[in-house]
């Protein structure tokens, strides 16, 4: 709902009153208009008036009959009208004056009126042009505008967390500066007035924003809070709380009145404004913060603007070069057979390893089902971590918090205490797509994916609504809802990955297929090689999981139920091809068998080999346990045909006991942290 | 947030899997192409393939290789990939067959894989042109463009009440059709199929709505309602109800799945389709309707989608045409000197009075206060007057939905139980402007005016949020918030009026003006009129209100406070000024004294001149009681000569005991009801 009545208050062009025998003083902003109408106070015998200036060259007057339109002056009311406008600030309350003289028809005076006025220079400034300097009056100031020629200032939601006191809780952020790092995640803003020291007796000067922005940014009177320090003053509660915003234990404040800069007549008040809140399902990103020169203490008789809109959480893809990983080591190292493996592959790919250890994964090991890892960012400064938090919680749902919200590491999660949490919820079943093109629309930061129910079923999972309207409000990556619910445990990385390719758009989808596993058991049997023995030694519910390749062909069951997995990947497939612009040659279809789970949907029926880790060329891919052929496995082989020539690198992780059989693989036992995207989320047009 | 992901959840082109030595039956939409990876089926030895094609001419197959952009066939994967499409639906089951022959060196057939296809052409229509005719497959029919050259179906809120039960409440409407009448208010929508009487055995054909819609409109069935109907069933409970949409007693239905035509193969299944809900804060407006074709009961292949728009509510500025008016009468006929007076006025402007008893107005005489009468409109049809209901709730709270809400006279509330209520939810707080221009945009059925506090101030009173909400979300008549908290009562009618006029922009906007006051009654007194009494004969509680012009004119205090109104008026003034694109020349003084209520506000000092009926060129304008000169009240004299040059008719209404002394006037005391504009709604430009 753009565009609301009264973005602006007052008038450029402000009506006052004169009265015949009397002087009227009135405050004139540089830029503003006054307007008023003579003929409602001509004395009686009138027949001509003179204007005299007090300040010739600094006052403008002119004046106008007006009647309504295209009726002349023979036809209903004329006025004459006066419109008063001045050049240069007073240097002192009513310096400057016009004198509007009438005169009767024997040239004698016989009335005066009088305006007094005191000019200021008023404007609210931001950095608008984004260089990192408020600049002086940007006829932009007030609007906003995406796209590599846009313009409009920028606002970082303030979520990490820079308190020595480890004050840990972004959600209910303290309301002061914690030291120099948190005023450097932080926009400038001024208040620049030139005019006489004070302001007349009946006015104010206050910043203002509508109650329904007070919890979504705080601002801080920087020039105060420096002029307290510098007189000694220690700061405490009252010297260093948001002027405007939240404030711990009382309302939020929605408006700030200013002490006019005493002394030189000429002064700068600076800000610092922090955004609380990312732009969600009622806020479309984008605050207004007002400047009002105020009359009989209450009636705007100026106003200024600037508006802000608030940088969005993004999310990296797999394309995006990896800067961290994350595993979970369990207890009694139940697991450390796919820890070895995984370090070999992220010590392969030369970036850090965060091993998370019992006491804080408390049993749980989906490392990618509790978080996702994004940014946020300002213009010239360094691009901020934050990590969305899901509402899954369960046993990690203290680390987010607790490890990696910190100075310079933000935190943002979404909750609704009004519904349950299901397993759509985990952020295995949150992914983005590399930059794509569509139909001619670009998409540089790539579209979030997401896993839901078909609309067309009355009952099904679906992600949180609350944690879907922020994933769209983001806007700068659009997101696409993928059918995940036919799945056990229905996260779309079960079916789904993205690796960066040589060649093409520079990456590659890689689906889940029986088909093609289908038709690569049966080759190998045609090959001669239909009692080779696929999963070899592995057992699934304390039996042995083997079977030859005849076998496993022979499953009518396991077909049936693999190819009906089929035609729901099928689906993705068709729905990913039409929303990210992909043709069949963008797509790789890596061999999987699926099995229904009792009663819940469907899982993998051997390692998941989609479900890796993709840290730059080199890939972590679940172990499948194929059928040896020539010493190699099978499946293996078929992969690596399939991968390496994209110069990726293929490392088999076995997952088999710790995480297969508990329906994940290697991308839900780990999380990455990428590098931000080159790309400026604020040059993307729409 | 427009645009979210899964407009459409069904591909065009539909990916399908073959088999070697299989038939694989698939169904296909006509306009729809299956895409099939055959090299992922190739039998070993293949070199080449043909095509046989069951019906030449009705099936198209195209095949190419795939492999990623720029990469030719030296790189990465390359897949060839078969198109198929038909032309005509099927007369039966599987009647189209596509064979795929895999050939090797030798020229022998090594391998078939078979396609065989059922085609129904499929399409979900809407009356998308506005004529009042369903189309086919109107290639707009699932978007929605404003103006004069746009498209979109529309619905309207089918807020009257037709049914001969008296059912009154159209907030918990029922869900069945009452009648023809009703049936006029529902637009109509069209399944069109063609080919076999019955869909495969594992296919739906269901119409759905996302759950976010179900209570924003009503679906139908009108082919099953007239079968029943043929049948001799009388319609109960079960055959005459909602489809899709709410269901007293039950959980709103989003789903229904349609039964296909029987016989023929070709059929047609007609639907009504009725809106419940107007745009507003939570929602845009737009609604869409789906149909999709789905296999295993659950997958989507196939999907259409409709678009419709809820007409808005809109307002009628004082520029069109009256149709009735109301007042009411007081018990013991208290205010029936007033009646009489207004009684004329609405004679001479030859219209409907409607006279409110004291039974059913329950002692509250202001009838603007509680209702503002505005229409909705669909192509084609005639306007239906909907009544907005304040949520004021006085004494003539039941009149609204007792006495307006009928067949053919819809009815609409907002009201939250979470707001206190206060005098500026009441509608003479609400007005509309005649059509304007403003820097080149046309508003042409006028902008929505609402008086507020202003937001610089931490206490004041506005409208209900749910009730401005609701004016915005109209989006056709975008508000303009103007200043009315300084008054006591807090009405924007206390201060302004619009007036049809000769010349000028066809209207004239007419201002309380104390400075216009003053400087009548000083021209008075220089005339030598300055003992003359003002008020003659009145009394304000219990006192006599008389004084003579010289007094009034050296009144300082009233001086003081009618200057500061004047201050708050021009305010007023400014804002209009810009946002309606008005000149000094389109406004109108009218003069006017204020004073301030005690501690509450200010309000009129003699009988508010502008708080007048306009009914076409004749007004009911509150008599001021002023100074009678050479057989005249001068202030009347004043008034007519402003506005008799404008074609207007000046008929004043004594209101003083019954309305002034208790703070309202004519306007307060009085409705309209307005012809529409020939404007229509749907053709405005944004």
């Amino acid at each position: 709902m753009a565009g609301r009545g009264f973005m602006q208050w007052a008038a450029n062009c402000r009506t006052v009153r004169l009265d015949v025998g009397l002087a009227t003083s009135e405050i004139i902003v540089l830029g503003q208009t006054l307007c008023t109408d003579l003929s409602s106070i001509t004395p009686e015998g009138t027949v001509t008036f003179h204007t005299v200036v007090g300040h010739e060259g600094d006052i403008t007057v002119s004046a106008k009959n007006e009647s309504p339109e295209g009726m002349g002056s023979n036809g209903g009311v004329t006025k004459m009208v006066a419109y008063i406008s001045v050049a240069t600030p007073s240097s002192k309350i009513d310096d400057k004056e016009v004198n509007f003289l009438f005169v009767d028809k024997s040239g004698d005076t016989i009335g005066v009126a009088t305006l007094r006025m005191t000019a200021f220079y008023v404007s609210l400034d931001v950095d608008c042009d984004r260089d990192g300097v408020v600049e002086k009056n940007n006829p932009n100031k007030a609007s906003w505008k995406w796209g590599p020629d846009g313009h409009g200032a920028i606002l970082l939601v303030n979520n990490d967390c820079d308190d020595y006191l480890l004050e840990m809780d972004p959600e209910h952020k303290n309301s002061k500066i914690d030291g120099p790092f948190d005023l450097e995640d932080m926009s400038r803003m001024s208040v620049r007035v030139r005019g006489p020291d004070t302001l007349p007796e009946d006015c104010k000067l206050r910043m203002w924003v509508r109650p329904d922005d007070k919890e979504r940014l705080g601002i801080f009177n920087l020039s105060d809070i420096q002029k307290l320090r510098a007189s000694g003053v220690v700061l405490d509660e009252l010297g260093n709380r948001h002027i405007i915003g939240p404030k711990a234990g009382h309302l939020a404040q929605i408006s700030y009145d200013l002490m006019m800069a005493g002394g030189t007549g000429e002064g700068e008040t600076l800000f610092a404004v922090e955004g609380l809140k990312y732009p969600d399902r009622d806020f479309n990103g984008t605050l207004r913060i007002h400047l009002s020169l105020l009359k009989n203490a209450a009636v705007p008789v100026f106003e200024d603007t600037v508006m802000f809109r608030l940088a969005p959480w993004i999310m990296t893809p797999n394309t995006l070069e990896p800067v961290e990983a994350f595993t979970c080591q369990m207890k009694k190292k139940e697991n450390i057979d796919f820890v070895n493996d995984f370090t070999k592959v992220v010590e392969a790919a030369g970036i850090k390893l965060n091993i998370v250890l019992p006491y804080e994964n408390r049993g749980d090991r989906w490392m990618q089902d509790e978080i996702e890892l994004g940014y946020s960012e300002l213009p010239g400064k360094k691009p901020m971590p934050v990590v969305l938090d899901s509402p899954r919680d369960r046993g990690l749902q203290k680390f987010p918090k607790g490890k990696l919200l910190g100075p310079d590491f933000g935190y943002v999660t979404r909750y609704d205490q009004n519904e349950y949490v299901n397993s759509l919820d985990s952020f295995g079943n949150l992914e983005v797509s590399p930059p794509v093109k569509v139909d001619g629309r670009t998409y540089p930061m790539g579209r979030i994916l997401l896993g839901s129910a078909f609309p067309t079923t009355k009952y099904g999972r679906r992600m949180m609504r609350v944690v879907r309207d922020f994933l769209y409000a983001q806007q700068v990556q659009p997101p696409v809802e993928l059918f995940s619910d036919w799945l056990a445990v229905g996260h779309i990385d079960e079916f789904m990955s993205f690796v960066p390719a040589a060649g093409g758009k520079g990456f590659r989808l890689l689906l889940a297929s029986p088909a093609a596993c289908y038709n690569l058991l049966r080759k190998l049997k045609d090959q001669g090689h239909g009692d080779v023995l696929c999963f070899e030694g592995r057992t699934r519910h304390g039996e042995s999981a083997e079977k030859s390749i005849s076998d496993l062909l022979d499953d009518a069951d396991l077909k049936a139920e693999s190819m009906q997995c089929q035609n729901d990947i099928d689906w993705n497939r068709d729905v990913m091809k039409r929303e990210l612009g992909l043709d069949e040659g963008d797509i790789i279809d890596l061999p999987q068998l699926f099995q229904l789970e009792e009663g819940s949907g469907a899982g993998a029926y051997f390692p998941d080999m989609v479900n890796m880790i993709v840290l730059g060329k080199h890939l972590g891919i679940p172990k499948p346990f194929g059928p040896m052929i020539d010493g190699e496995c099978a499946i293996e082989t078929n992969v690596r045909s399939l991968l390496e020539p994209l110069g990726l690198t293929c490392n088999f992780v076995n997952d088999w006991d710790s995480y297969h059989l508990l329906m994940g693989e290697v991308h839900c036992g780990s999380n990455t942290r990428r590098k931000p995207f080159d790309f400026k989320w604020w040059n993307m047009s729409f």
